[in-house]
């Protein structure tokens, strides 16, 4: 996977043929000092092709999330369009909020002409507050009138709360049937301004992919992805990850389990996802958590989860602090098994804790490792099982309280 | 039982008839500028008496633990003494550090005069440090010299690693058989130098109960006050809490549902939890988060959870933001039922979110609320169900973590 994100390139979701995009801005979001900030993006097919999507878990759905879910269902996973505002989240919004996010869909159908089920909605910013319509059908209306193959840089803004840089990529694969183009775009989990609480991700592809094989090839890409990453572990309202998939470079996927889909999609989402936990709020490093030895996929993953969310492993990490007993403590607690005497921890190459036993004289390399922007961690449970996962973290700063306790003005 | 705790009173472990504590210096704390500090305690009862205690639910279990619940086991719930040691965990330190721990019981009964499985042990500290016996053999001698009725502040303060203050009360009730007695102290789960990481608790009584009924009460009173605290959602290798029972005052409990017990026991540990709470590191607020409208205990507990450990919700209360929409998401993501069109929110007594409308016209009262430094939060779920929760936590301030991210020198 290494050599497949080397070759991650420039470009976004309409460097796969078959797309086009557009960013512009309506005054959702509210005036600053410099020119107005674009809040509204179309990502526009030529036509109805296979579409997927992965929703928050969280039972707090946010309006535009029961819509497009709604539309995928109603539609066999087919769609024109996704349309995505900024600068409000339009949840906890009751039913106003609802006939808002089914308004919004129904506008941008009438401007590309299709049905308002192949439209997929996703909205991002406040909670709580209602979102103007209005605004919304200005936006659509200047968005639509704006697609163009080079619109992806201003949809990648658009898209954005106060992430502190746009996150696109692509990627081209060669074949046996020919070149297969994967684009993507993400805006990050970093709640950045109080009440700002949303991961997007899009994905775009030229493959030709039947709308249930792309949803299944979604959900696996996701699990490693955009499901592998957390900032502080929070789980927004509004969270979704889109696919589209056109079929205009005519390589066909048929098999959930194809790698000639998989590489480049999540070669795409696991750029994109780390670029969100390098953007995420006051983080200073990027920090790979492996977790090895476990008994089972769900204690790797528990034990995982556990550590990347730690608070007292991410402030050690921001601090470079070789603190290897929070990274046992975390993972004592998280609930997977582990047999301490057959524990490890290891600080990028450094063993500070081999089967049981401190080796805190090498705490001084550690904390050489840990001077670094890019840290892995690795805990092996103990246990000899053979199960291992994969999250992405940041560390955390005073920056992040800071940002996230000012008064909202 | 807000009664009862506004007759908290001054006192500790020794106010109970029957016990006896000591806190002494011997060298496990690094020298400060200042006068030695102290690092060991003895509670001591005349002879032996019931005794329960509970103990982490981490894997990584520290040495002590392991041999403090095997003593209850062989001892069958009879203790004459309970020795803690501050400054360090002895956690993650292999066969030898259970060696010490074994070692430090058996010190301290032959320095009492009793069987080394009545003697439970406590330590908290630095995690992979191994314990120096030595110093201990000597606290301990110094210790059960000076064993007095008087000894119980200095005890308080002997548990503390760096606890901004220490925490002991007692209560006497009166009861149709006569009086009762329960003292207790804590010290906090705070992590306020790097690897420290305990909470413990201490409850005494002069009631006269079998050791099995105590375990029980000790239980029951510990899941709505020990076990309803939270700081940063840690969970250290070493949090024990005892109880132990003298049976002085004559006054029997022989039930484990008998408010005579419960009601000072739930005082006291709810007053020392509490303390624990206002202590943690960084804190400026304690933060009382309430729970209702749950389908279930289960759910009532989880959603509680999740909301007194959400970073997002602890910013936001230190920052003064009635930021209502974090505690929705929060509840939203704990895996409780929740029907986001019956849910509401209190911040104080003002309603900023009644069932599934928001009320952002309130935010200024509730900012008011915010700004006092002991505050409840309520969050209904939504689902009609009976079911309700009470935790507290404090908030989240860049001091932790400052005070986590320092290197450790």
């Amino acid at each position: 996977m290494e050599t497949t994100i080397s070759r991650i390139g420039e470009g976004g979701v309409t460097t796969p043929a078959g797309f086009r995009a557009a960013g512009v801005s309506c005054g959702i979001k509210k005036a600053g000092a410099g020119p107005p900030r674009l809040d509204l993006a179309i990502v526009a097919a030529d036509g109805a092709v296979a579409a997927a999507g992965i929703f928050t878990t969280n039972r707090a759905v946010a309006a535009p999330v029961v819509v497009s879910r709604d539309h995928l269902a109603r539609s066999g996973g087919r769609a024109v369009a996704i349309v995505t505002n900024s600068g409000c989240a339009n949840a906890c919004t009751g039913a106003a909020g609802l006939q808002v996010a089914r308004d919004m869909a129904a506008a941008a159908a009438a401007a590309l002409g299709c049905d308002p089920a192949q439209v997929l909605v996703a909205s991002t910013g406040v909670i709580g507050v209602q979102l103007d319509i209005a605004k919304v059908r200005a936006g659509i209306s200047a968005a639509s009138r704006a697609l163009s193959v080079d619109g992806s840089a201003d949809a990648t803004l658009a898209i954005m709360t106060t992430d502190p840089f746009p996150k696109s990529c692509a990627i081209t694969v060669d074949t046996p049937r020919g070149p297969l183009t994967v684009g993507g775009m993400a805006k990050g989990s970093g709640m950045i301004e109080p009440r700002m609480a949303t991961m997007l991700g899009y994905l775009t592809t030229d493959a030709v992919i039947a709308p249930d094989v792309l949803a299944r090839i979604l959900t696996r890409v996701a699990d490693e992805t955009f499901n592998a990453i957390t900032v502080d572990g929070e789980c927004s309202t509004n969270d979704s990850v889109f696919a589209l998939a056109s079929g205009r470079s005519g390589v066909t996927i048929t098999r959930d389990d194809d790698p000639t889909i998989l590489e480049p999609f999540t070669a795409v989402a696991g750029h994109l996802a780390r670029e969100i936990v390098r953007g995420g709020e006051g983080a200073t490093k990027l920090v790979t958590v492996r977790v090895t030895g476990a008994a089972s996929h769900g204690d790797a993953w528990l034990a995982a989860r556990t550590i990347a969310n730690s608070p007292l492993v991410k402030t050690a990490i921001h601090g470079g602090d070789p603190n290897w007993g929070r990274l046992v403590a975390a993972a004592g607690r998280s609930g997977a098994a582990f047999d301490i005497d057959g524990a490890s921890v290891h600080i990028g190459d450094v063993p500070l804790f081999v089967k049981g036993v401190p080796h805190d004289e090498r705490a001084e390399r550690a904390a050489q490792v840990l001077a670094s922007r890019e840290i892995a961690v690795t805990v092996d449970l103990g246990t000899g099982g053979a199960h291992q996962a994969t999250m992405w973290t940041c560390d955390f700063s005073a920056e992040y309280v800071k940002i996230n306790a000012e008064y909202r003005t």
